[in-house]
């Protein structure tokens, strides 16, 4: 068995959910959001999502983390924002020795529903299905959900190849 | 006496300069330059630059910094990683319970050389008159004792308005 996190990154909210995998088994096991206030500066924000993960981490103790990659958008200002959120989300499961992976939207959602153009409902609906009786905070927690199950199956086939099983 | 910190974020070369304020009068401490590795992965540059700056703000014993605000620029993907750079700058001096300042480039170069429009070159020469003796390690380390000298007029400022001084 081994548990995992993901996060989906984000200055206001900051998502993130936990699942044990064992073999081709996934079961939830927690989900949430980490808010922070835009009245605060940047520096405090970016502590309150630093000292709440480290928590989190150090309360459910996962073996590995993986992160969604932030849509870079045209906005310079925004694109710098989500920069700072990701950062902390990269930065803090490495602090607690954990390895970090990174996977793109279209990953995500393909692992997870089968193709890459599946909407956000699409996903919700596939998450309670893979997680029996999941109730999620919000929409960033669903798509940290998203994102562990996703490295379940890409650890899952990671593991394969090192074990010489060619995959078809 | 006040001692600051100025940093100058980046993911490959994170430059940082102290220096000791006391009334109209400043003093070169340290400067320096934080480098990772390209060839590591984005989790383990940002705990190179995290541990390396908590090192640092540790030994120096700073009592505020101030961060330079990154250049957005148009690729999204360089902004993103500038971000990233950026948010460990601003996350760890708060850890550490130091009040954190930014500045435009903008308002750095004013404040250094009186003129917005300074080049990097007069930047650098104005800051060897300013702390005679200085030997800087790399351009990011010249900008970084450049924006810690930019907050050391600022905070004389907003301590003289707070004080009741009216400025001319």
């Amino acid at each position: 068995m081994v548990r995992l996190l993901g996060i989906d990154p984000g200055l206001r909210f900051m998502g993130w959910g936990v699942i044990d995998v064992e073999g081709n088994r996934i079961r939830h096991v927690e989900n949430g959001v980490i808010a922070t206030n835009s009245a605060d500066s940047v520096p405090e924000r970016l502590k309150v999502l630093h000292d709440n993960l480290l928590l989190l981490i150090n309360r459910l103790n996962p073996a590995e983390a993986a992160v969604e990659e932030t849509y870079v958008n045209r906005n310079g200002s925004s694109t710098l924002k989500l920069g700072y959120a990701r950062g902390v989300a990269l930065l803090v499961p490495a602090l607690a020795g954990l390895h970090v992976a990174e996977y793109g939207a279209l990953s995500v959602k393909k692992s997870v529903v089968g193709t890459g153009s599946a909407s956000k409902d699409q996903v919700e609906m596939m998450i309670g299905r893979l997680l029996p009786g999941v109730k999620m905070v919000r929409a960033d927690a669903a798509d940290a959900l998203a994102v562990a199950i996703c490295h379940a199956h890409h650890r899952a086939s990671a593991n394969h190849i090192a074990a010489g099983v060619r995959m078809a």
